[in-house]
């Protein structure tokens, strides 16, 4: 059984067409282009999608999963404000690639964070686990609940935004105006600040000869090629970092009695560098009843479980369809 | 339909007959004597239920629920290691009940925040509400997650952990080892702590008069009798305390995305003085895209939360048993 799976992000288009046993099969990635406009985007996600079907000729292609940023609505075909889209306000994202594709293909969007631990849940690090937490340290920081098996939504489909939760009250603003958000540690601008002037003066450091001058343009990839090569100024940056994650983890295992993290995104690249931090943490921001079994693990797909958790939506989707029912998404669904 | 509910607290053992469309019916309360030890403990809850039942005479009692501080087992049958109950390690309360009662009746035991949750959502403040989150302000702070009209358990049965939930991870410790867990400035001997400190050098604040010598002993309802005799300290002390709760349900509202909060326990008696300061707050710690429709609101019913939502955890259970099945928490429910 095949279905494509798309991470919209605001730089590029991954898509990928995903057999359900297998994971991925093919992939196809365009620049998002999203300066363009809202309808410039659609128009290109479909092209993704038309390529990805072209490369499955002989097979039938069930449907498309979206992984997106921004708002997504409880019936998961809309798409309010992503951040970094300009000109997007609501709109009906399903409706729109159908419209474009020409036929009533179930095409089904989920926030990108979800998307992501589903993946991870079918696909990646996560797939021994029926209830995880997953959080993904981008450009921000994503969270998303795996609860038996399924993406816990909460009341209308916004839950798991464990990037704005305070690990301080008084602390650093997030660009959400939360106060002490985790984002302000560890979204990439932040760390990379922190970074910047912890080292500034720490002319052993090798950072030194990896970044802008003054110190500008810090990435979470050099702080870890330094780290490997033993910079322990690199090193204080990523346990920090690590630190303060575990107490927002801790926070979250207190709430949800959920204690496996899979932790994705680019600067989890930095493993232990990062988690064996992390780690500690967590485990002095946990009541003692909650303690036993924590454990924090590092997603290893990289950027694919954004596509295979989209994908995943299609194949969850179908196997609640009971037979001959009348289809929410899609009231005439083709073979294709 | 019949059930009692039994509240088990460190102090006393309170007992309801409750009807299930009428609620309360009848009240038995014991001083828990838990000194004495777990096995007086349990025959002292047995003595409730029988009392209770000696009431009832003419209906059928159809089970017993129970809610216990400490954890409770994943089959609701054991509770290991409640605070405040000395010598008590992990006990099948369960068992015990049914064999001093001398009969399968069906016993079910849920952690007490739980409970309460529960009672609220079926015959409180939480009756509008599929899903909320419900926070007790008592001796200590207690949470637990109602999530479509069903207690959100986690993987273990241990979720709703709020009152160990961190708001600032330099911050004071609370008894769990967690710095600046929310249980360290709203837990009672913390919050009249802080109250006696900061009132201290306040001679025209009438806390002086209710209070021992040296502000000794401040209570929270000494606190609510003060600010509404309009005292400036007390309110200050209460809005407080209202603030930083907001800071964690901010945290809680982020990652559940239930944005519905009842609050209940001693110190929520002193409603909009705590409650108005916590409305102010959560939204400045809520991400922006779950802004929207944020409700805190005061649990009504007191103390019998707790007992009424023990008892609907017998109505639940005989809900999920279908006919004529094998009954896995008793084998021969008999019909009384």
């Amino acid at each position: 059984m095949y279905a494509i799976g798309i991470d919209l992000g605001g730089t590029s288009i991954k898509g990928a067409l995903v057999e359900r046993g297998q994971g991925l099969v093919h992939q196809h990635t365009l620049d998002t282009e999203s300066d363009e406009g809202p309808s410039h985007v659609l128009d290109r996600i479909t092209t993704v999608v038309r390529e990805l079907r072209s490369h499955a000729p002989s097979v039938s292609v069930e449907g498309v999963g979206i992984g997106a940023p921004g708002s997504i609505g409880w019936t998961r075909a809309t798409v309010r404000r992503p951040p970094n889209f300009p000109g997007w306000m609501d709109i009906n994202v399903r409706d729109e690639i159908q419209r474009r594709l020409g036929e009533q293909l179930p095409v089904l969007v989920e926030n990108d964070a979800n998307a992501a631990a589903l993946g991870s849940a079918f696909y990646g690090a996560g797939r021994p686990y029926d209830d995880f937490i997953m959080i993904t340290l981008g450009t921000g920081v994503g969270g998303a609940i795996i609860y038996k098996d399924r993406i816990f939504r909460g009341s209308t489909g916004g839950a798991g935004e464990i990037g704005h939760m305070t690990i301080d009250y008084e602390g650093p603003f997030a660009r959400s105006g939360v106060a002490g958000a985790i984002e302000a540690y560890l979204g990439q601008r932040f760390l990379s600040r922190h970074a910047r002037y912890r080292l500034m003066t720490r002319d052993d450091s090798v950072i030194h000869n990896m970044a802008q001058e003054d110190l500008l343009g810090i990435t979470p990839k050099m702080l870890y090629d330094a780290a490997c090569s033993g910079d322990e100024g690199a090193r204080e940056v990523l346990a920090w970092a690590g630190h303060k994650l575990g107490c927002v983890l801790g926070s979250c295992v207190n709430l949800l009695d959920i204690r496996t993290i899979v932790v994705g995104g680019g600067l989890s690249a930095a493993g232990d560098y990062i988690l064996d931090a992390t780690r500690s943490a967590i485990v002095r921001f946990v009541t003692p009843g909650l303690r036993e079994n924590l454990l924090v693990i590092q997603e290893t797909l990289g950027n694919e479980v954004g596509m295979l958790g989209a994908a995943r939506l299609i194949f969850e989707y179908l196997d609640e369809q009971p037979p001959d029912s009348e289809d929410p998404v899609d009231r005439s669904r083709p073979s294709a």
